[in-house]
């Protein structure tokens, strides 16, 4: 049953990502229509430079006005591949507002303003799809959005930045420093010119948020997840992770709270075990743990960017977006039913690696073991070595909550026999 | 928009799976209602021993003619956990005729009778969900027909049989033979009592033509899938592996050909390096690994049987079903529009790995070499061993049709020199 009319698309943005889409579109024209029901087509395409020659898009389909393309009515899914906050966001809105549905790649905008987004969407009866916004082709929002929604989950912690996981894991295996290794990840493309995005976790913060979000059903926004970057991330604590048996990952880890009452996001650079599947996720890859009351333990992996991994979650989203219009339907909207409070970095329970300088004289132990006892932490393990008058004295601790944490480590860096704390690290993935 | 009148669910089945549908339904009913939109309930248990307590299912609800269940009229959604080829299959398809969707977790009839299942449901206006039928609760069936509905699947390849891995991994880890490991398995309630479907492999090979059918978008039966056992792997088998710096898996492969005209299905044992993702599932998990023309190499892991598992993939379905209800609409349907012939086990291509007990003698490596020369077959490495008058000579192949390696072997065993070959094992995964 093909019906004639085909379906249009509008692709905003032809970077990496767009002409991807592009060129699969037109390439696997007959598989997309007859797994749609219908042939779809690219009906115009918003671009900055026109008169760029883009290998296998007519001229005639270019237009630097993106507006009025998402204006035309005759549009059925618009494709935001633009990034940013603006224009995307009234450029999506104005979409919903003349009749078609939006898949968008925009993990910024929907962090921030996905909410507001979703409202709009729902108020003029269009879809918002955005597979491609978190973890590049890996299928995750789907799953957690669909497969998921007769569960309950717990936990979601991922690696869902592939530059910093390419940093990391050279750092990990050549021994590099931080910067050699960013050099490293630019040369090869895999950071951009400018990586404070990346390296400073702005971009897992996000995708944090929207992972937070529909996995507890509730709003998180971008504000609300702590964030630490991996700039600061030394040889030497890959070398004291070794000892432990770990490695080094930025995680953006998503819990909800022992007492279900509230949640927590955060971002940054923790030691898990060697052992933990996340450990192994090499170079550019992502990939996500999720816990789930039912289901137990989930890993999705896969290529996190890229052009081409990115076209494939955007097309996925095409797909569904055009089924749902020859239905008459839409898919699921906005689930943040819950309204779940996003608790403070302090109350999550995780553990400490701290590295200390101490005096190499007796009682020091002693000393350092009384401040985490009168802060409430426990010590899993202290590893000592003296040379020269001067000692080094490694603290694994148990779980605790992190404002007691970090109150410990403050109260350290007071003692006398301190002289200096090396690296705080958090360990994760038990 | 909470509309008053319940959704109702009839369960056929009430085992390890129904049991825990009905409790989670139960206990987060609230959940599921703000999912869906409209409360649902359970409206009838169809079991063989109604008299039999089970705790948090009024008795009133329970019923020992599934069929009047069926045939109420008032189901939406009918959920078929009893297994086995009748009476699942005609029950299903009198749900379909009495205005109901189906949501099974059957995968030998779903692997048998798919097509004519989702021909009803369509006659009907209704859904066929599955997603429990392949690999538990890793959400895999709605990533493969949705999140890469606009992308081209080349290859799935899983380990998707809880059973046989558990098996394997103790073999693998503590060096035990087959038997020693498979009464492990039974005591610790991994095997059933007859583990034939299991270490036959006719339990992968369901989920594998299943795979093959919605990856490739064609029909794949169940006697199109190559099934080979894992009841003869030996400890010697994983000694050898091991010397290769492998291990041994129970895989199910899916393959695209190279010229994209036809399709493979095939469930082996097959040794696969240490370094591969599937290398390093343990114990009874499940892992798929699927390779996509944009989205690249993905993989899929968790927990691939059990009643809370399996049960968190059935719920999913029921709320996407309940969702496409309230909606008027239903989910994608069959999607067999290749039709795509499947080609025999002789044209896969793949490689092998062959232990022959030899004469010690000078010549007999020339001669083994021309057997494999003459059927066009390369050799990657041999490795040679010898002691008193015998020696061992192990052989990898470069890839070659199975049809050329498994005639190879043939002329082998008909060498006076060659005194038998001891083992042969597929090697995949590079």
């Amino acid at each position: 049953m093909m019906r004639t009319r085909p379906l249009k698309v509008a692709l905003l943005g032809c970077g990496v990502v767009g002409s991807e889409v592009a060129r699969i579109m037109t390439t696997h024209a007959d598989d997309l229509a007859a797994r749609i029901g219908a042939p779809v087509e690219l009906a115009g395409v918003a671009v900055r430079r026109p008169d760029k020659v883009r290998a296998g898009i007519p001229a005639e389909l270019l237009t630097t006005d993106a507006t009025a393309l998402v204006k035309r009515g005759d549009i059925d899914v618009v494709v935001e591949v633009i990034g940013g906050i603006e224009p995307a966001r009234t450029l999506i809105t104005t979409a919903f507002e003349h009749g078609a549905s939006v898949v968008s790649a925009n993990k910024a905008l929907l962090a921030q303003d996905g909410a507001s987004l979703y409202a709009a969407a729902e108020q003029h009866g269009q879809d918002l799809y955005y597979e491609a916004a978190v973890a590049g082709a890996i299928p995750l929002i789907r799953p957690l959005r669909e497969s998921l929604a007769g569960d309950k989950i717990n936990r979601v912690m991922g690696i869902v930045n592939g530059t910093t996981n390419f940093i990391l894991d050279k750092m990990d295996t050549s021994g590099a420093g931080y910067s050699e290794a960013l050099d490293e990840a630019t040369a090869l493309g895999y950071a951009e010119a400018d990586p404070t995005a990346d390296v400073e976790a702005f971009d897992a913060a996000a995708k944090a948020a929207i992972l937070a979000g529909i996995a507890f059903h509730t709003r998180v926004r971008l504000d609300d997840v702590y964030r630490e970057g991996m700039t600061e991330v030394t040889a030497a604590d890959f070398a004291s992770a070794k000892q432990m048996g770990c490695t080094i990952k930025l995680l953006a880890i998503c819990e909800r709270a022992a007492d279900g009452e509230s949640v927590t996001a955060r971002v940054h650079p923790a030691m898990i075990p060697l052992s933990h599947p996340l450990a192994s996720v090499r170079e550019a890859y992502n990939a996500v743990f999720v816990e789930a009351e039912a289901a137990g333990r989930l890993m999705f992996y896969g290529p996190g960017a890229g052009g081409s991994p990115t076209a494939s979650a955007v097309l996925g989203d095409i797909v569904a977006v055009c089924r749902n219009r020859l239905n008459e339907a839409t898919g699921p909207g906005e689930s943040a039913y819950t309204q779940l409070p996003v608790s403070p970095m302090g109350d999550v329970v995780t553990r400490y690696h701290i590295s200390l300088d101490v005096a190499d004289k007796p009682g020091v132990l002693a000393q350092v073991a009384t401040v985490f006892a009168e802060h409430g932490v426990s010590i899993d393990t202290v590893r000592q070595q003296g040379k020269d008058g001067e000692a080094s004295l490694v603290v694994v601790t148990h779980r605790a909550p992190d404002a007691a944490l970090s109150g410990t480590v403050e109260a350290l860096r007071k003692l006398d026999t301190v002289r200096g704390v090396a690296s705080i690290m958090r360990v994760e993935g038990e």
